[in-house]
């Protein structure tokens, strides 16, 4: 590939981000398309619609950047959750590092491979790409140790800079879990495989288990149901009621069903005989409450939550092994309860080790039949194979523009639209998996996701082709470095384009928000739909944009001194990527659940990873090209790298995981002091509920989830709280009708 | 190798054997050599000695084999603990497993090898080993589905054992915490890396830190000392007051020395004034303790031990993450008071992972460095290549017999000699990683020595040679199947010498206690010593029987199907071993420390490994042998296998690494009801103990340690109790004097 086809590429991109920027800053104006791009300030505020049509809205502008820029980390805060200050976090790291790599390399490096060989240069934007890159040095130049230098800087800083962000996250992270008001789920445990007895139920079990061990700190539990059956079991239940209470007394209002039955199956003191017409209405209701409990007590599952008086209390027993058997009684600590991922919680817990097992081998077997997109697309690139296999191609792909357009910008599309179909798959895999968070769920697929975008962009590109040539590859560890090392500078092109077209497009795809624009217009003009006031907004999509910003961050340091010429596309990528990723936090993205920051270890991990990488295949350069004082200097930055990431890992690494006595404990007693105890332990009681009611609540949908018909889970307003009594909390649904 | 080298090697196995077991059970009657063959019976009670010369005492006899065979396991784990009876248990697993293997192969497999291609086969003593192995069946056999089965079998029969295994000895070790009596260590913990800080001790900081986050369970603590300076100070302090008292009274008892000095840094509130003299030594006695306390109180560690009021207690602070930064205040469970590994304790902490990651580089250089005698040994068994290199040896060789005697023996003595040289080595590379108990130290000794050999015996042999060639066994992960599969029935010939020389030869030496005899005798009849009546024995080295039972077992598995000749060997080994490391266990070592079984996760472990090893290595035979069927249902064991082993991993581990919450309140609630628990705090006061104070104490040997100098603990006799205060017992040396 030539500089010119090169530039043809970024002309084309860059043509297009403005292109659909300048659309952008026209259509968020446009009333219409508020729940597209506010659904964030939907969701928190009643913002005005102004539905004039003036100039001023059908006028570009860049606003929204100035806007975005301005929002302060507090604010974002506030807005998105830790683990949205933690993704730009990412992108401020990302963009410190590369720019000094960006200096080091294009002022020190760059030259030096450009006038590495005694060669005659042409008009540069005709002069291949290769000439910028490592391999235009001839063999055993004296010149390497400044490649070695620009390695020694780049790690150096980049350590640096991983080392505080680590420690700064780390800070946010305690201060994020002292600061936010009291949270239900550091009271609360899961319990899982609660042994079966044929004398007592699951939740008498419970009862003992916990009344006997930890009397002292024990408060209440609540057992999770097996989803399906109850769900079926409510349904017919609430139909029946309102075929009845229709025929008892037309006057009953509608509204009060969905309520009604709320309050049976989660329990409570409310008095509701208020709302019954007359004494048929007393004999059902009692028929019927006396059916859910028999029926749901026989479909009690083995798990359960248990909640204590102080998070200490709930800390050790989560952490502490409870049984002489590992099997039983096997503690948690519960996620959030919007957090928790119901639909997997009554899954018996022996299952779960087999589960993951499986699913390694099925994300396996699915990474290697990626490779059939894959092979095509390394076929574009090399023309010439294209084509010998199609001969009518030929004579199309003579003009030149045709040509670049090929080898430079299509296949990297095509990549790409394969790439759309993985989270989705992984996001499966994670839910079959057995995650019993929503959070924990995205994470575990981010890491799937990661590992995939890493082999199948990366490593396949490089070792290109096909499935044989790559076990090939991995069955000969030795020479891995020395194969990395020819393929680097070689793909390099290929992974400039990727930078342009996958990097610059999915930032300009991300902020269009193509498909909501798309299916908000379908509804609002063709179907003629209103506009739903609870429009629910999507939740940051962490598990597809974390492993693209690492991928960018892996391409970054393993070209930086092989093939200066990506690190000015990629600080361009990462700068549009800051402004357009805090836009869309601000405005689109609703937080509906936090993590505390959790994904900072993997992009620490992953981070270590790239470092490792790029100064292993640095060493097969410099073996390649004759350097063993180059090569000798690398190995000691080799090992220091990994010193300090098992420093990290030993420093940093446990806060990410548990939460230590010492904060726990001085947040109880500043509770007590404050008296609000009491107060805690009430909301508790009603903060996890498996089963929304309402047909409304059914269809409410969750954007990560297919299962969104029996995840759902809702707090209940002031005026529904159940019982206090924590033996009633125990048993929902013997609900008292005083 | 032929079948008659072969016998030869076994004679004169067979023949050193009985001639050794006779000698012993000679040597064992004479009253000089009891302290060599009966420490463990020294140290328990006074046995008789008959010094009358009687003929039945010259005569051998096997009545200590049917003395060893009598004992039932609840006597041994009396004796030995149950470390001993887990270690036995490996034997007795062994036993059954190669049972099972020895008849299925022998019966199936060895005929089927033997007339496996159409040959004329010769008169069995001069026929080769290798018409035994596997290498002997023809390509495309129709047979090797009978070798698949017996793996079936093996595999099959081999889990099933472990499981069992498992089970009991997890059983057994629940009973075993439970059974025993009030351990110190359940109540204490050890707390490392206490930060510094300049207004306060790191004593007070350890009881302010404490006394805030856990109050209600903190019992006190005791700070760890810098053992050099605070030994020579007492050294010093010992030495002048002897002196000092010898001037003002010649008359003081010597005796009393030694037990005041215990009193002054051990603390205690005991009244000494009796024993002095006169007013001058009151003066001196001031003067000496507030020097000793000013000094040491300048040696304080940020380590300490802090015990608390219940077993549960101590548990919870072990495992939860204390302090916000996991660097400070690292709590783990305390060892038992004679397995703490005093000298360790006073390592910072953050020296730790560093020691740990130079100690793990140091390993794999020393294994890579030990292939010189091995590449040695290779060269003998190849007996052409010796006399290629040394053309005068020429001669000597064509002699039959020498020539049997060097192919056939030679090669395993050398090997065995250069492998004594082995768990010293790892011994000094676990102390130096810093592990704060004795058994842990141990534990880690015996892993290293177990890869160490596995290594460097099995594979290195195999793999055959120099460095090079190993690395690029390596470099090829694909072909080790394919090259193991060549090796193994090759090599087998060398195995089953190995078993006869390194094992049967082993055993006895074992059992005569070569070393100890010939000091023994050295220090009586030459230096004319009179024995040591506080003689201390020695304590069971499973850092080098494990590694090697394992290690038997690991050739046993591998071979079986490929070279089945050797396992009645094998078999011969297990049982001469079960009855000798039975007598040892009853006889002669000494059980200081107990780690409750927890080699058994390690003896799991290996044998799963053997298993997959075996099947790898069948795998590629079945390759080799062009039976895809065979291959194809290996592939399936081998994975159940793997499951097998995550299962146990879930089931069992934690039992072996943590206490369960449910068992600990259950034997605190046990001591309440019995009043126990006052006198249980009142012991654990006096429990831990940094220095042993006469210099008899200082000079009473450890075994298994080269710093038994610092690293001496022992029990208080009942009428030197420290102080009862429990702030007393934090300063030992501020002792009261009423």
């Amino acid at each position: 590939m030539k500089v010119s086809a090169l530039l043809t590429s970024a002309g084309i991109n860059i043509g297009l981000c403005v292109l659909l920027l300048s659309l952008y800053s026209v259509l968020r104006k446009q009333p219409a398309n508020v729940s597209v791009y506010f659904g964030q300030k939907l969701a928190r505020e009643n913002i005005k619609r102004n539905e004039f049509i003036c100039l001023k809205r059908l006028v570009p502008s860049p606003s929204w950047i100035l806007k975005a820029l301005e929002t302060s980390e507090d604010e974002i805060l506030e807005i998105g959750g830790l683990d949205a200050v933690v993704f730009l976090r990412i992108l401020v790291f990302s963009i410190r590092i590369f720019s000094i790599a960006a200096i080091i390399c294009v002022l020190l490096v760059l030259p030096l491979n450009y006038y590495g060989k005694e060669m005659r240069h042409k008009y540069i934007p005709s002069e291949s790409l290769d000439v910028f890159t490592i391999s235009n040095v001839k063999e055993g130049s004296k010149w390497l140790w400044v490649h070695c230098l620009a390695l020694y800087i780049i790690t150096c800083s980049a350590c640096v800079l991983l080392y505080f962000e680590y420690n700064k996250i780390a800070k946010m992270r305690l201060a994020h879990i002292t600061g936010s008001p009291a949270n239900p789920s550091h009271f609360s445990i899961v319990v899982r495989s609660i042994p079966w007895s044929s004398e007592e139920s699951y939740s008498d079990s419970v009862r003992r288990f916990f009344t006997n061990y930890h009397a002292s700190s024990y408060l209440t539990h609540q057992m999770v149901y097996r989803s399906g059956t109850i769900k079926k079991l409510m349904n017919d239940t609430e139909k029946t009621y309102s075929v009845l209470s229709h025929r008892s007394s037309g006057s009953l209002d509608q509204n009060c069903r969905p309520s009604i039955l709320r309050r049976i199956t989660c329990g409570g003191a409310t008095n509701f005989s208020h709302l019954l017409p007359n004494q048929l209405m007393h004999v059902l209701e009692k028929f019927i409450l006396s059916c859910v409990d028999f029926c749901i007590r026989k479909k009690e599952c083995a798990a359960a939550f248990v909640f204590f008086k102080t998070r200490y209390a709930a800390v050790v027993v989560s952490q502490v092994l409870q049984s002489s058997n590992p099997m039983l009684w096997v503690t948690d600590l519960a996620p959030e309860p919007h957090d928790v991922y119901w639909s997997n919680l009554w899954i018996p817990y022996w299952q779960l080790w087999f589960r993951r097992i499986a699913i390694l081998f099925a994300a396996i077997l699915f990474m290697f039949l990626f490779l059939v997109p894959v092979t095509f697309v390394q076929g574009l690139s090399q023309l010439e194979q294209l084509q010998q296999m199609f001969p009518f191609l030929k004579g199309i792909l003579r003009k030149t523009f045709v040509s670049q357009l090929v080898t430079g910008y299509l296949p990297s599309v095509i990549l790409q639209l394969f790439l759309y179909l993985v989270p989705p798959t992984m996001m499966l895999f994670s839910a079959v998996e057995g995650s019993i968070s929503r959070s924990g769920r995205k994470r575990s697929a981010c890491c799937k996701v990661l590992y995939f975008t890493i082999w199948n962009v990366f490593f396949v590109n490089l070792l290109s082709g096909s499935i044989i040539s790559q076990l090939n590859a991995i069955s000969r560890p030795k020479d891995i470095p020395m194969q990395l090392a020819k393929a680097v500078p070689r793909q390099a092109t290929f992974f400039i384009t990727y930078v342009l077209t996958s990097g610059w497009t999915s930032l300009s795809s991300e902020i269009m928000q193509l498909y909501a624009l798309v299916s908000n217009w379908f509804n609002k003009f063709i179907l003629g739909k209103k506009e739903d006031p609870s429009y629910s907004a999507l939740s940051f999509p962490y598990h597809t944009e974390v492993p693209k910003v690492l991928l960018f961050g892996l391409l970054g340091f393993t070209c930086s001194v092989l093939a200066p010429l990506i690190l000015p596309f990629l600080l361009v990528y990462f700068l549009l990527g800051y402004v357009v990723y805090r836009n869309q936090i601000v405005n689109v993205y609703v937080s509906k659940y936090e993590t505390g920051g959790q994904i900072w270890p993997i992009v620490h991990n992953t981070t270590i990873f790239s470092l490792v990488l790029t100064q292993i295949i640095a060493l097969g350069v410099f073996g390649i090209k004759h350097s063993p004082i180059a090569s000798g200097f690398t190995i000691p930055l080799l090992i220091c790298t990994l010193l300090f990431n098992e420093y990290c890992r030993k420093r940093f690494g446990p806060i990410f995981k548990m939460f230590s006595a010492e904060v726990l404990i001085e947040m109880d007693r500043q509770d007590e002091k404050c008296g609000r105890t009491e107060e805690i332990h009430r909301q508790l009681l009603s903060a996890y509920c498996q089963f929304s009611l309402t047909l409304n609540d059914l269809l409410c949908k969750d954007d990560d989830s297919n299962h969104s018909g029996d995840a759902n889970c809702m707090h209940y307003p002031e005026d529904m709280k159940p019982g206090e009594e924590s033996t009633q909390m125990s048993e929902p649904w013997t609900a008292s009708k005083d």
